[in-house]
């Protein structure tokens, strides 16, 4: 059975979409630990655990989401972008970038934001537009 | 001023390595949030935010810090190794690679362990055995 993230990628499931290149996809998370928290996934594999990626694909992973968080940097107000992978949830591999102002906002305890649409879209657009103008 | 991880890897300050490069040099986390929790860095900057870097440095820490992290899993019983980086506190880029058996174990905010010497060095040892047998 598809992962979330791959009705996400196939459009079975919205997103707010970020950023999308010919193997990655880019999308808000809907429940963010900061305004901006972004989600990057592999489009042709669900491969649960990043460090099972082959070197190739890791590192394409990897650059992809360093040219993400450059953007979302410009995008949002924030100190710095945080990356983590944890892979406790969803099994396909994801990246997270959380736009930082303190270690709290790293927190995946913590409690989530719940935003309205409008903000979600401007968010998006804001990121969407600085990742496709580099 | 050294940054206190510039000193560590001087061997200004003791640590307990576990992988070296030309480039990099990860030792354990002295308050890791888990057993086997290991920082990588960069030997030959002290750029803070991971995402200043340029894009050839910053491939290289993460090819190195996966590297190192498929060691880690052979060395520590495990589910998975976390990989964050948030940069709030040394500023210093590094790259934390955490022994994962649950979500919690990549909480920031939890309590630390503390270890003695004789299990740091025993961790130590086995993660670099992995890292130097690949």
């Amino acid at each position: 059975m598809a992962t979330i993230f791959t009705k996400i990628v196939k459009g079975e499931i919205p997103s707010w979409k970020v950023a999308e290149s010919e193997d990655f996809y880019a999308f808000l998370d809907i429940s963010p630990l900061a305004k901006g928290h972004t989600l990057v996934v592999p489009k042709h594999t669900e491969e649960d655990y990043i460090f099972n990626l082959d070197a190739d694909s890791y590192i394409a992973l990897m650059a992809f989401s360093r040219k993400l968080a450059i953007a979302m940097k410009r995008a949002i107000p924030c100190k710095r972008i945080g990356m983590a992978v944890l892979g406790m949830e969803v099994p396909h591999t994801h990246v997270h970038l959380v736009p930082m102002n303190s270690e709290a906002d790293m927190d995946f305890r913590a409690s989530r934001l719940s935003l309205d649409a409008k903000e979600y879209k401007q968010i998006a657009d804001s990121i969407a537009k600085e990742f496709n103008n580099e």
